[in-house]
């Protein structure tokens, strides 16, 4: 019965959409797997629409037969968000890209869910504005709405969250619905926008996001502070937050990351000590007195070498180092998988649990470089895995429990930056408590036949 | 049949509550009447719980009896929000006042429910932190959250949606959850927090709050500029948000609430002209810097007389006085009643939409001075008419209704701030289109036998 939908489904599809419609067995299994270790889950099909009305036309078809619908970017998830768990059709959005609006003036834009973050910047670059978003991956803005991402500049400019405007959402009815707006701020009814922000694709297809933009600051500096150990580093990171200063970015690389970056970075004027990447966003003067009083502060915490980088083509080679982190993580054991972790607490509890994590990755034998969001609490631990290793993987596994356990038990979040997949849905249940039923509540409001994106979020 | 059930329910609480359950009938019309002009809608009875616990035993009751629940914070609303629209039982807060926890380190703070603003802001004095958020009223945190409230500092820190972490909630069923947490950011599941924020009470009761708070800056300077016409003044605003200044403040008052300023709180160094008022935060070098950046973008537009206030007591003046401009604006016209509107627009739409609002306001006759946070592209009109003139407040209500769809064209919405209670329901509607199925679709899902809060937002 199921397979006699699925083939309806796909017939249609074949006859609307010809060759942007396949089941080629290679595009399947690039549409079934994520950056993350789960196992490969590829659809029964993909569609590349090229507006929201055949996006529509896409789940409907898909609804009649009761054939599940996985919307797509470029499959740079972390958490299995993007597997067909229970087959279906796969929405790949990379037809989509059109930049709708940008809006100079009133500094926001409107582009198509396939538009990815660096080609939105590339469109901004004469505008005067930016973008601030920035995921370690190239990912679609799309993609970056669903699991409401956010990177190194959320400190400053937030998250996902707090810069989207407003939603175009295709839902499991087939109904186009518009949320938000560009309007600054609003009270007016329930903010369907952020629901929908961080739904993974649970609650309907986001196919045209409205963002905010900032003016390029006026100059930009970066420093980098070395301590001889992480929890003075993260000590002056809480006085620095509490100082005012409007830091645009802070990083913290433990001294393994440090040393993997040093090799891989040629960062020689640097130790392999935890070290903080500082970025300032501001006139000349403002600039120069931010960094005086952080460097102030980093002093009182025993930090050296508070170095300036303040030409471009110094700081881009600090922030290349420090968004080539993944890669030099994966050179400290060559031929080796990774795969990352992503709490975030409160965060005085920060140094706390960093250090117990580290301590326990000893004991247990794994090998992980740490790089953190540390102005938000949000730090990232990137396990090495001998690929096949299944006692290696296991205990990554357990250790991640721990300490998304930890986090949990401290106030924070199972998930900081990257969603929750399916890979997380036993600690979301568990970080929510009775909150899982309005949650389920919520997605049988929206999704009644639960076709949308099923098997991930809840257990 | 319902009266017998509201006996009963009246009975309950009585035994349970004591002194604490009244039905007095000025303490009933205290409650059933906010400072908008809807007529008075008193509850059938006032019940002041101490802790969650006993709010959940006052809805469990009134859930028994299918008596309606409406919470009550101190009465400040602006679109009938507190009516008791179907009769019921008011949650009146005053008496959950207790402040749980401040987290200098992590700046965040726990409050109950009926903590106001201002109570806040003095537990917080000695802390070095501040809330940001700054209604006109002392309104309670709690509704402040229902209400998803705003004030003069959201340009630079953010409205209620921003800057609530999570809440404790008590559901129409009677459970008690907890949305959010203490973590800066997260992806775990579906934003309750901010489903629940600008609810109006519809979905659950607030009791407990966390909140983001922020280091108080080094020093903080105040400026004024006066401009010959108004769109000059806005021009000013758009070009010093493109410039980057982390502005505090940005005020628009209109010539009209100018004069009545000047008048009300002796502002004799201005003139009844468009003006702005700025205010800047950071180190004195940074706000020297800031200002200068300023200064000269509203010397471009025709600014004149920039004049800076850097003593306490001189800034304080000037936001005492703009934060009497509706007393002031009332005695422009003494014993009148005041109503204020609230629309909110892209920022380049704010020099027309005002313009062209106020030369509505000649043609109809009606006096009505302007204040906007015109850095969110926010601004009320406060339209002033004589008690019991109904032609007067009919014309009002048409000019806002023209303002209001005027509003919702040019991509902006019905209500920046003050929320939809029951006097901009139709506003609601019009403004969300076919989304206000999902937002009834949620309200079922959470209340379904529509107790909490009924005849808000939905007409």
């Amino acid at each position: 019965m199921k397979n006699d939908n699925l083939e309806k489904v796909k017939a249609k599809l074949k006859q609307k959409f010809g060759k942007r419609f396949t089941t080629n067995k290679t595009i399947l299994e690039r549409h079934g797997k994520d950056e993350a270790y789960y196992p490969l889950a590829p659809p029964d099909g993909v569609v590349f629409p090229q507006s929201t009305n055949e996006v529509r036309d896409i789940v409907l078809t898909c609804s009649d037969y009761s054939i599940p619908i996985i919307p797509f970017g470029v499959g740079t998830s972390l958490e299995g968000g993007i597997g067909a768990l229970k087959g279906g059709i796969s929405i790949d959005f990379s037809e989509m890209k059109k930049i709708l609006e940008i809006n100079q003036l009133d500094m926001d834009c409107t582009v198509e869910a396939g538009v990815t973050r660096k080609e939105l910047g590339l469109q901004l670059k004469d505008t005067g504005l930016f973008f601030s978003v920035d995921p370690g991956a190239d990912a679609t803005i799309g993609g970056m709405a669903a699991t409401s991402a956010s990177g190194t500049n959320a400190v400053r400019y937030g998250t996902m969250r707090n810069n989207v405007m407003g939603l175009k959402v295709v839902m499991a009815n087939g109904e186009i619905i518009n949320t938000g707006g560009r309007a600054r701020k609003s009270s007016a009814g329930y903010d369907l926008t952020r629901i929908f922000v961080g739904s993974e694709g649970t609650l309907g297809i986001i196919t045209e996001i409205t963002l905010k933009l900032y003016g390029n600051p006026a100059n930009i500096s970066a420093a980098v502070c070395q301590f001889d150990n992480l929890e003075d580093s993260v000590n002056s990171v809480i006085e620095s937050l509490l100082s005012g200063v409007p830091l645009a970015r802070i990083e913290l690389l433990d001294e393994v990351q440090m040393e993997a970056c040093i090799n891989y970075s040629k960062l020689n004027e640097f130790s392999p000590k935890p070290t903080l990447f500082f970025e300032f966003h501001g006139t000349e003067n403002e600039i120069s007195e931010q960094t005086k009083t952080i460097q102030e502060i980093t002093r009182e915490y025993g930090g050296a070498n508070f170095i300036w980088k303040n030409l471009p083509e110094e700081r881009n080679r600090l922030w290349e180092a420090r968004h080539n982190a993944y890669y030099a993580a994966l050179a400290l054991k060559p031929g080796c998988e990774a795969w990352s972790s992503d709490v975030c607490v409160p965060i005085t509890s920060l140094s706390d649990c960093i250090i117990e994590s580290k301590e326990k990755l000893k004991e247990m034998n794994l090998q992980a470089p740490l790089v953190g969001h540390v102005g938000d609490g949000n730090f990232h631990l990137l396990y090495l895995i001998e690929p096949g290793d299944q006692e290696q993987f296991k205990k990554a596994k357990s250790h991640n429990k721990w300490m998304v356990e930890k986090a949990i038990d401290l106030g924070g979040t199972c998930t900081g930056e990257h969603g929750i997949g399916y890979g997380k849905a036993e600690f979301l249940a568990k970080e929510v408590g009775s909150s899982i039923k309005l949650m389920k509540g919520i997605k049988h409001a929206f999704d009644p036949k639960g076709l949308l994106n099923p098997g991930k979020l809840f257990v």
